[in-house]
């Protein structure tokens, strides 16, 4: 898969890029991970990327030329200006080209899934300008937002679609990672885990895990999985399978509950 | 305000740490941004910090020492082992202790608000281990998630949150930006915008915007603003507070795009 993203501050991409994961998927070829500052492509003499917005107002907008043309400079053959971590490849596939903004789709796991099998992902990152609505209406062929909360820039909302939908790749994780993954996949929240020291500062590891009764233990880690998942998520439950007897605990919990409360 | 991230991974914040706001707001001593890798707390000669689950099963667990070991370092005395980006300081105030996992509290802009007013917040990073549950039990304050979706660590979303925490404190901004932020609190999602060339790639500006009669403008960009979060969140609109004439016209482009789609 190759990976560029469009951004003004290339330097914020480097520790990330490079580190743990996304540093490994990259070592094997699996992706290759690039920036593009787009202020190579301004066409104009002060370097220029932003300019006031038409109708008045507060804030800057985003010139689309130089954004256009730093996305076809991807298209076919290895961009100028374009600082590689990986090697540069020119991909005959037809990319999409995703803006990180507040305004975009919330990003989710199925999101993360169906990007994964894309050859080539262009990630448009602007800071605190708006965009010119012609980059929207254009060129984009997605618009993500990672949540509702405000953040300087769209770089750090990148790196976490980056991140998660790389670890989805095949041959990017090893069996062990793969393991927590798949925890995920049952819908409820992981259950409490407890290793080494047995007693820490007088606060001890529950019997049954270490009682070596593995019926009991995996009965134990599915009843806290969901007692957590009621506590924390209780939406989640709508969708999880559950026995009779789950159901049956898990009202006696909350009976308990309400009357520790009353 | 003071600010420590625990990772195994701090070459990751470099350049997240040093580039655009962060990097300002750590220059202008408003924030100091440091990072601890509490693999020098193990305490243990092959400096290991996780280990197997009891009760068996894949994955490894963060263990509790090394996590406690660190944190307190920071609360008293300036701490051994830490990469500093601002200057190390030592502070009397209790600091809140946040676990970034997938099982915390959905983060919001509400909860940034909260932690912009705190003097020191801490941040555990754990990477695709779990974490012993006497790290939650005992340590921790708060446990967030910064949305739906499966990341190989702690490492981002901590950046995230450190980053919609820093440009709420004052004197981080300015007014351009500040401007931007602004248009959020409208709770609607924000008007398109437009800035030069008038004509691009035969794209134009709509009239309206250069026509210079100011009326016109606002009333254009409060439309395409309702709009827009109509199409795309419009679980919003409930909280927003509007005209008659506003909810009528709303109503009309309805009718217009069913009768487009009938």
């Amino acid at each position: 898969m190759n990976i560029d993203v469009l951004t003004l501050f290339p330097a914020m991409f480097e520790g990330v890029f490079t580190s743990s994961i996304l540093g490994k998927a990259r070592e094997k070829g699996i992706v290759n991970l690039s920036t593009v500052n787009f202020r190579d492509f301004a066409g104009n003499k002060h370097n220029t990327v932003d300019d006031y917005p038409y109708g008045g107002g507060g804030g800057m907008v985003l010139k689309p030329d130089p954004i256009f043309a730093a996305v076809e400079s991807l298209l076919d053959v290895p961009s100028s200006g374009s600082e590689t971590v990986g090697e540069p490849v020119s991909t005959g596939a037809k990319p999409r080209v995703i803006l990180m903004c507040p305004q975009g789709e919330t990003f989710t796991q199925r999101k993360a899934e169906e990007l994964s099998r894309e050859e080539h992902l262009i990630f448009i990152c602007g800071h605190y300008e708006g965009y010119d609505e012609r980059i929207r209406e254009h060129l984009v062929t997605d618009e993500l937002s990672i949540g509702d909360y405000v953040l300087t820039g769209g770089e750090l909302p990148a790196m976490v679609v980056i991140d998660s939908v790389v670890r989805l790749l095949p041959g990017v994780l090893g069996n062990e990672q793969s393991a927590v993954t798949d925890s995920f996949s049952t819908g409820l929240l992981e259950y409490p885990h407890y290793t080494r020291p047995v007693e820490f500062r007088g606060w001890t590891v529950p019997d049954v895990l270490i009682s070596g009764h593995h019926a009991n233990i995996t009965e134990w880690r599915r009843l806290q999985s969901l007692y957590r998942t009621f506590k924390r998520r209780p939406e989640l439950l709508e969708n999880a399978e559950l026995t009779d007897k789950e159901k049956r605990w898990l009202r006696e919990k909350m009976a308990e509950e309400e009357g520790r409360q009353g």
